[in-house]
């Protein structure tokens, strides 16, 4: 059966503030905010900038049946963005308050993690 | 700066259980398993059928430094995958053990979610 792998959602706690952290720092595309009437919720949707894959952003106040407390979680481990340049990457992300928490340097290859405004970890790789 | 979201790294209990899951019934297609030494885990690699985005299986023995007892959490809200025809979908997932665990009817659209083997939630819905 042919499946097309198109978003992962991930739940948020303050739309605008992920918003700005998936534009600015890593070059998501903003198209646009949404009522869900069926979760008395609200999503935001976000394109990879080759169109290709999305991030739906899912906020739940807490007269949705959908809420619960806020819990990150092992589920999600990370969101990886390939990046020309890590370190100026890296740099940016500092300014905007968001500190390299592990960086891993392997044989061939490193990488780096920092936060997302909910405290799930995005990876930045050379690529 | 020109990042590229590239896939979205997911934490699993058992990775051959996983595989199984995403590339027989989600369509994924299975890239390969390799040892991190840095983490001291083990990765597998999962590619969308048009090859533009990936799922990462990331697996964390308990002698890995990565390791913490498991929870799957509300980072994840959920994966999505557009098919042709949920209600086969659905059947099909059903009788791999995947039985609708919400189905939710808007105005235009509905959507369906079933479990993946950790209990992330995966949306199906008509494309």
């Amino acid at each position: 059966m042919r499946m097309k792998f198109t978003y992962v959602g991930i739940r948020v706690r303050d739309t605008p503030k992920s918003v700005r952290f998936y534009t600015k720092l890593l070059g998501m595309k903003y198209k646009g905010r949404y009522k869900i009437e069926a979760t008395k919720g609200e999503v935001a949707f976000l394109q990879s900038n080759n169109g290709k894959f999305g991030i739906e952003l899912n906020y739940y106040p807490r007269s949705s049946p959908f809420y619960t407390k806020y819990t990150a979680g092992e589920g999600l481990d990370h969101l990886a963005f390939g990046v020309a340049s890590p370190a100026r990457a890296l740099k940016e992300a500092k300014k905007m308050g968001h500190p390299v928490i592990k960086e891993i340097r392997g044989k061939k290859s490193r990488w780096a993690y920092i936060k997302d405004p909910n405290g799930l970890w995005i990876e930045l790789f050379e690529s």
